[in-house]
């Protein structure tokens, strides 16, 4: 069991990184006060092939020191844009296709090993405050909620952490159909 | 789509917590040199019942003020044990009936998104330093490794975000299957 050498594992450059087909996800990120999380969730992001990061509201965004330090240069393949407010994210969002959904504990959120979506589908996801959680406004312009369940004292997950697994769930189907 | 409140939640007491029925799924950080992703792991465990949080070498454990401030209470509901080195903490997890994986990308590594485990199977599983990964003497004692398909530049996620990622593929069916 020998570990993988750079070489090995077969990673792209920044100019295969942009010319690579993307998965139609999109990560909507409001008010994360953490440059360290904004950085951890585009690392993600280059990892799973997505589409693009919007930025919304205080977000930290590129170019930006510290999400460069941490995003350790996923920040220069990963599309990103930011909004002043998740309103106007949305609203682009929606005019281009997408479903878009709030990683929210609310009445009648989705449970996130419930979700079934078709394999075109456009998608985005609005991950909120790392102690407020999404905006209700913002919730009340989405198609839904989506819930990772949680089943300890502190239903607290750091949100690059809930980023990651509801991503993951996004990406392993395709990946998944890919690789058998 | 209203949030739901904190007694909504149904969240855990501390002592409601350490009488649950865990999973039987234990993670061991070795050589971890950020107090911040140990106590991001330790909310990971909170939310989805893990058995333990093994330590191992210089991961930073509790009692550490800095994993505390992050942990956000997690450190005191989670079961954790420090070893000095992973070997022991392998050895120990062995003697227990647990298989033992290694978080890495090596020659032959399980692909995350084709694992299959019985049902009541324990399952320990290691994440490695931020940096170097699992050492490779730690990798020979584990039972085998399971790789995160990553597809973009970097091959490097957060080690908070891969063990958020990786414990959510075990907890996933279990808690799908009580919740359908």
């Amino acid at each position: 069991m020998r570990k993988l050498s750079m070489d090995e594992l077969g990673r792209k450059s920044i100019n295969d990184f942009k010319a690579a087909e993307k998965f139609s996800l999109v990560v909507v990120l409001e008010n994360i006060r953490s440059a360290h999380n904004v950085g951890s969730v585009f690392r993600t992001a280059d990892a799973f092939l997505l589409q693009a990061i919007f930025t919304t509201g205080y977000t930290a965004h590129p170019p930006h020191k510290q999400v460069t330090k941490t995003a350790l240069g996923a920040d220069l393949t990963v599309f990103t844009k930011h909004f002043d407010n998740a309103n106007d994210a949305i609203l682009n969002l929606k005019n281009d296709g997408f479903k878009v959904f709030a990683a929210e504990q609310t009445v009648n959120s989705l449970k996130l090993q419930q979700l079934k979506f078709e394999r075109e589908e456009k998608v985005a996801i609005v991950f909120g405050n790392e102690v407020t959680g999404v905006e209700q406004e913002t919730i009340q312009l989405c198609d839904g909620c989506i819930e990772i369940p949680q089943l300890g004292m502190k239903h607290s997950l750091n949100v690059s952490v809930a980023a990651g697994i509801v991503l993951w769930e996004f990406v392993r189907e395709k990946i998944s159909n890919e690789s058998n």
